[in-house]
């Protein structure tokens, strides 16, 4: 378990003449509006599927210019990928022809082998330019209007670099990330993907099938009506974009059938100490529970 | 599905005497402030087994006096039994000599069908004097320092009231909790624990199952540290009562049964789905969770 941790520092010589950030939503708009606002680079390129997402993103400054993939490929020193994890390869082999030799392409998705190995199949030889990343920042709100240039600040940036990647390269990425306030660790893709898979990819599974399931029974209407404040923060993740969940779901999968497979594990067990009104067996369960989640409230 | 509604309305014509709250804690401690504050009652009697507690109420002027079961059951008008499930039928038993012929009993506890029966077995007789309820309020804190009198305002309550019980009866319980300023809602016991089970237990059970899990694996320690505000949600409910939890699962053994066994089966669905890579049957479940979650929020 190899990790490395660098608290957050001021990184005033850091200067980027060309970013673009494809996906201008709430984590590329909320990077580029750090860097803008550090003075940290020079000009924005913004880069997506739709129009208004874009316009709005120049009109609040986010960007200085939307451009075309090919425009952003060919011009630009840093390039963020901040789109689901499922177009990554597609973008990374339309940039490929046309990347400047010095560029660094990193990017935000929360799942790393998978895409790690798009990347490299699409980048082939020029996979030494992709330094994968993964900021643990989010909001309820998405889109250009809910960028927020402190979205960073003081969260984890989980960087997993490659063996192809130079020393610059991933220091470049590193103090891109300081610069927005982050505290950077390095990690290994496969453990990155493991943890990432037990403290946020399966609580997300775990609360979009209650929800589903909750949401089409026969009593649905007067047992959401009557839900509660527990029930409302256990579901809130259920929210979520659909798109994007798939795609973590399914880029991150051996990962996520062995957390299935534990829990199934465990659901077998406590459900045999309810079966058998095990109160000794329920309440240590419980206990260790409550005292695990207040250790870790108290830590935050 | 009998379901009927009132809206908080004023109940100035309410006195009652005598009051006792058996468990002076968040619920209790909030009942008897609320009934307090609108000048709804003549005393209040406070019984527990946690000396400290009792005096903390009284100190606070949430109880004007301590008490034993045995002047509880003797002198009120009144009993409000909010402890644990798993002790509501000794209390009973140990009151039914001594109860007052026109006194009533009620409960907050968030089971009712073996509440009930346990209320019957103890109270025999002279189960018509037991109006079972429960209000869907709560808080993270907990004890008679948390008491608040706003507590159960405009929030559910409800009744599960027995044939056995004389209509004047439930009338008062009803006038009581709208006095808290709680909405009244009368709903029959087996579907009420049907409901909460769904919305309430359910989601308990997974959140602390989740949380045993997550803070048991091998990379508990640096998983715990990357966890941000999903997990932070998620895992609230995990840090609650592991007694009162295991009373809950116990005493709602057949419905906690049930949703578990549903879980499983939709866990061994999405898992084929995540194990196929199968994209467009993840994303028609994660829709529409996501929006079952986003129409749930707009209507609260």
């Amino acid at each position: 378990m190899a990790v490395s941790e660098s608290l957050a520092k001021p990184v005033n010589a850091l200067f980027i003449p060309v970013v673009s950030v494809i996906g201008v939503g709430l984590i590329g708009g909320s990077f580029a509006r750090a860097l803008k606002n550090g003075g940290h680079v020079g000009r924005v390129l913004g880069v997506g599927r739709d129009q208004a997402s874009l316009e709005k993103a120049l009109h609040l400054g986010l960007i200085d210019r939307i451009a075309t993939l090919q425009e952003a490929a060919s011009e630009s020193d840093l390039i963020l990928i901040a789109t689901p994890a499922s177009v990554l390869g597609r973008m990374c082999a339309q940039m490929k022809p046309l990347l400047k030799p010095g560029a660094i392409i990193t990017d935000a998705c929360s799942t790393k082998v998978q895409v790690i190995e798009a990347a490299r199949e699409a980048l082939g030889g020029c996979i030494g330019q992709f330094v994968p990343g993964h900021p643990i920042a989010g909001s309820d709100e998405s889109g250009p209007a809910a960028a927020d240039p402190l979205l960073f600040w003081n969260r984890n940036v989980i960087l997993t670099p490659l063996p192809d990647n130079k020393p610059a390269d991933i220091e470049r990425a590193r103090q891109c990330w300081q610069a927005c306030g982050a505290l950077v660790r390095e990690i290994a893709a496969l453990e990155h993907d493991r943890i990432f898979a037990a403290v946020s990819h399966f609580p997300h599974y775990l609360s979009a099938l209650y929800m589903s399931i909750a949401s089409q029974s026969d009593s649905a209407g007067i047992a959401l009506d009557l839900a509660g404040t527990g029930f409302r923060d256990f579901t809130r993740i259920a929210g979520g974009s659909p798109e994007m969940w798939r795609d973590i779901f399914i880029s991150n999968k051996e990962a996520m059938l062995h957390e299935i497979d534990v829990f199934l594990l465990g659901l077998q067990r406590t459900r045999k100490m309810i079966e058998n009104s095990d109160a000794d067996g329920l309440h240590a369960w419980l206990d260790q529970a409550a005292m695990a989640r207040k250790q870790w409230g108290e830590n935050k």
